[in-house]
């Protein structure tokens, strides 16, 4: 519930969740500490995710036949935890175990030409039966016809809306015997939510973060299975492309991969042996991946600790406000200036994010926006 | 006629006419000493190639139209100067200047797709508005369609017959036309000869030899393309390949090399692009191949001065006849085993070379036969 709620919390990211829980040492004392630091960060009122919208989101997963799955606990598959944004919480329907096993998943277009479709289905099922879970994101096409190959072995389809109410409405049965079947369903959305546009690219981080590859068949340019191909090399996983005519607008996505170096891939042998490949170069790509800096594989066990009580520091948050602007500064940079401790300059910044003040951007830049 | 006689005398190939021409200076005189070597070598009697069967075939490659080309003259292509085995003289119809520019062959599948005939037309197209000749083999298929594509801009056609009755047939016309318009039709077979099995991977190694880069469309496994791709790797040319669906046994060929390392080319851009990143790697790119160790780049120049008369040295020749059995011995070793320089030892090979005794095996390695 806590961990829920936490996780529910107006400007509390999955990033932002991490360091509270690594901060206070659990969710439920982080969620204690909501109001207050969000309060000090110049937010004027800041009230944590209500306790009854919560227990109605809980009632309505056990409704569905699904359970919650909590970062830092022992089912939260490994892979997944080691991505730099890991979901803090997300549905499951079906075997837990699904998410615990070496993934790859196999990603493509909606308009699949019928050799996309066979290729998928064919490499799925070899995938399978060479000991892989397949994900993927349950779309028309390409995604469909990788989870139908796979369904004999095991599958799981991360979705971009709710675990119980699944989209597109046409895949509801493959949904049902995914999950019934010794797969899984995933879905990071609350329980009832409706698939929205923004969702799309996050569902796609997480079918990358389950897997040790992603393979791409069929993907035009521009589409959101390239989305996941980078999401994939972000996260130090294996990208490998099926080929196709370079007439075929369809095989745009694969091609350019490919011409930049990602391994062309034309049967379940040749994903083995690209992952064979990229593991004797990467001795922790057996383990599904790293975890990033300072977080433990499982989660973050190293900060069970209760940490020392959070200190109000007016004159460091004052001086940090006024080296911050709209002009995004390193982090690193900003330390230096500030000349105090890493933690003392972490909590204040912690305080400003909860107060949706403060703004990360990529390559660890940090902006500040006015005061409310 | 020296150069054509010595050509085509019995157990001269491209490497032994090439060490003949470096030992004495030209042809006409390697063709005086050629009896006397073989004869050294333990042949019985060996009569160069008839001087009447070469004139001959001077009267009918003029009366076809045609010019001989001779390694080591101005004509000569640099690019296949500098293959390890150019051939020593071929057949021209056509367009002299076409052989001296930069070059890419296109080959592919005889039994080609609509896709396949279509994309190696628009690359050839390309490639020739780009400045490039574009070379292949005159087959069915995509060799066919480069052709046409690289019509308006200059083609050159390598075939496994001779250079006035192309094959195959239903491409007479097509030849007709490279060769009137600004392209040129090759062959190092000689006037009148029918194309043989064997001459088919001989042509391949000239296609790869003209060309900086072989382009491979639709190339089965166990295809003839597949042979010029090797030879060009041989060479030290770029071998690029157009994917295909994996589905398709008409790409196999073309998706194997691209994942063995070869890079995935979907137009003229990714072709010049990929020919920018080798000439960047390797500084001589630019000139259209190295020459092999010890031959100037237009043939054998630095040879030209008259060299020592032949010895005739029975004791080493005995001493060498004993150290090579049927059982392959590296040259090295061979040279390191008989304490003798490496002139006389090289004058020993090739009389037995021309004798028909001498075997080359790939790698530097030398067998013996037994004495006739």
């Amino acid at each position: 519930m806590a961990a829920l709620r936490l996780a529910r919390s107006r400007n509390v990211g999955p990033s932002t969740y991490i360091r509270l829980v690594r901060r206070f040492g659990d969710p439920a004392r982080a969620l204690d500490a909501l109001p207050e630091l969000a309060r000090r960060g110049g937010a004027g009122a800041m009230t944590p995710f209500d306790a009854a919208a919560a227990a109605r989101e809980m009632e309505a997963g056990a409704a569905a036949g699904a359970r919650l799955v909590i970062l830092g606990e022992p089912g939260y598959p490994p892979a997944l935890a080691a991505i730099p944004d890991p979901p803090p919480v997300f549905w499951l329907r079906g075997d837990p175990s699904a998410l615990r096993a070496r993934t790859v998943a196999i990603v493509g277009a909606r308009n699949a030409s019928a050799m996309g479709l066979r290729l998928a289905r064919a490499m799925a099922a070899e995938l399978g039966a060479a000991g892989f879970i397949v994900a993927s994101g349950l779309a028309r096409g390409i995604d469909g016809a990788a989870h139908e190959g796979a369904l004999p072995t095991g599958t799981v389809a991360a979705l971009a809306g709710c675990v119980a109410q699944v989209y597109p409405r046409d895949h509801a049965a493959l949904a049902e015997r995914i999950a019934a079947e010794g797969g899984a369903l995933i879905a990071e959305a609350p329980m009832g939510a409706d698939p929205q546009a923004r969702h799309f690219p996050r569902r796609n981080r997480v079918i990358a973060g389950l897997s040790r590859a992603v393979v791409l068949i069929e993907a035009a340019s521009r589409s959101g299975s390239l989305i996941t191909a980078e999401f994939a090399l972000e996260q130090g996983r294996e990208v490998l492309a099926a080929p196709g005519s370079p007439l075929d607008p369809r095989s745009a996505g694969g091609n350019q991969l490919i011409r930049q170096g990602a391994s062309l891939v034309r049967d379940a042998a040749d994903v083995v042996e690209s992952l064979e490949q990229a593991g004797a170069e990467d001795p922790q790509g057996e383990a599904g991946g790293a975890a990033p800096p300072g977080l433990a594989p499982d989660g973050f066990a190293e900060t069970a600790a209760p940490p020392p009580a959070p200190q109000d520091d007016r004159r460091l948050r004052a001086e940090i406000a006024s080296l911050l602007g709209l002009a995004p500064v390193e982090e690193d940079e900003l330390l230096r200036l500030s000349g105090a401790n890493l933690s003392a300059v972490a909590e204040v910044l912690l305080e400003l994010e909860l107060a949706g003040r403060l703004v990360r951007q990529p390559g660890g830049m940090l902006a500040l926006l006015p005061e409310a």
